[in-house]
């Protein structure tokens, strides 16, 4: 049997668990190429064995492919596509993993050569760790893998990425575009934005060694995602501009009307926003397990 | 050697974990009395050894007290020192655990009676759990617990609390007040509200169900203070005023500059907004392990 020419593009956290799990999942079946700009990050990959081969040319990566998953930020993704989409074969599928759909369907199916097949995705697998060293083979197990088929060109291509997405164990489900950037903005993109904003709070204080003392689990925790990848993070925000501001400006007014109950010393409404908030998330948490 | 007699006033999270630590530290030394409106959270505590005796009667609970732990939500302390102030004994030591620590102690020194000493306190061990079901003997353990001697009334009295704290395998530091509930505030106050607040973003959503499939990490963690006790929160707004709606204000500054930087498609402004916020939370939180 033939085996399936897989091409990963950016052998980060994602691209480089991708290798992994289908390596780990079953090594005879795929031949993986690692595309990558770093030599360091494609040793990392042969030596960790997320990959059978690494090349740092794209072309080169990418002409013998019947399946290339794109993980590098979300701006690079379309550019690497106009660069790629004269060498590829018929009947190729390009896969990406970049958190905003829209923005990127937008344009690829502008650029998509024909007979060459494109399937949007989104992994809900992000960490704070970035990079090859951070890449897991399990990163995906029992975590949401949504697929767009709406903006995707094909239905059976869809149902080829869907088939190597269940062997890294991640749970696969559909959503609209909008829908997904749309939620996508206020599970994820917000907080990020909310989480670095955070931080730079402590600009604001003249005492960083006190502040030091107190950071304690809480500030920990909630700012964790502010020790994301900057590039990406950068990316993100400016290919989902209008559903990551709407959200921020009613994250401002939220926050407003809790200046105003702290100002009039509202108890009873402070309570209100305290108790929905756990009993919303508590909920929510549950169900996501 | 007469035994030290502790009362604990109030068994949550860190009632309870106050009362399991010494008594584990060292056994025989004490006498430790919990008091607590709720009969099913005394005999937990009697059943869990975090007491050797449990009463709901403030009064009869502290006659006897060498040393008194105030653990409730804020806005109890000060009504509970007035309650019990005519029954204490000479010499007796009140502390409390209150994540605000000026407007206890503006209280509090009004109404000590003479001979009753005031030591102002402040262990930074929350978790979203609470109540005397999640109380840990090892909660402290390399936490920082603060001292605040400026508003305390007795060097003396400051020097016991920190030998019996120190049992707790907290590490002992002390503070300013201002400097406290400035810091309090940046650090834990307004990431426990921005927590909350991002919750009720899925309020101005209408496909929950959508939002769930989205909830990763990244939203769990952001948010996991989100799900504290209500009743503590709304008492620490209302406790610290002035320092939560100056940091909300900064942060809402924050947020319009990113909005700003979003419509505009800056990405060199927020690749600078999310990698400073990287270097410094990466510089903090190995700072603070």
């Amino acid at each position: 049997m033939k085996k399936l020419n897989i091409t990963i593009i950016g052998m980060g956290l994602i691209g480089g668990s991708i290798g992994l799990a289908l390596k780990e999942a079953d090594p005879d079946r795929f031949f993986i190429t690692a595309v990558a700009t770093r030599t360091a990050t494609l040793e990392l990959a042969l030596e960790r064995k997320a990959a059978d081969r690494a090349i740092v040319d794209l072309t080169e990566g990418v002409v013998d492919a019947d399946i290339i998953f794109i993980c590098t930020p979300v701006l690079q993704i379309v550019p690497i596509v106009e660069k790629i989409a004269p060498f590829l074969k018929q009947g190729t599928i390009i896969t990406d993993v970049g958190s905003t759909k829209g923005y990127i369907a937008d344009r690829i199916n502008h650029i998509l050569p024909p007979g060459v097949f494109y399937v949007s995705g989104h992994p809900m697998a992000g960490l704070e760790q970035s990079g090859m060293q951070a890449a897991d083979s399990h990163l995906f197990i029992n975590k949401w893998y949504i697929l767009v088929p709406e903006v995707s060109t094909s239905t059976e291509a869809v149902s080829t990425v869907a088939e190597l997405i269940a062997l890294t164990g991640a749970k696969i489900t559909t959503m609209k575009v909008e829908d997904h950037d749309r939620c996508a903005a206020v599970i994820s993109h917000v907080p990020h934005v909310a989480a670095a904003a955070m931080v730079h709070l402590l600009d604001f204080s003249h005492d960083m060694e006190e502040s030091l003392k107190l950071a304690g689990g809480g500030f920990r925790d909630t700012t964790r995602i502010a020790s994301s990848n900057a590039d990406m993070w950068s990316d993100i925000c400016l290919t989902n501009p209008r559903a990551i501001t709407d959200s921020l400006q009613n994250l401002r007014a939220i926050l407003s009307q809790v200046i105003e109950d702290i100002e009039e010393g509202d108890r009873q409404a402070l309570h209100t926003f305290f108790s929905i908030a756990k009993k919303r998330r508590d909920a929510l948490i549950n169900a996501s397990l």
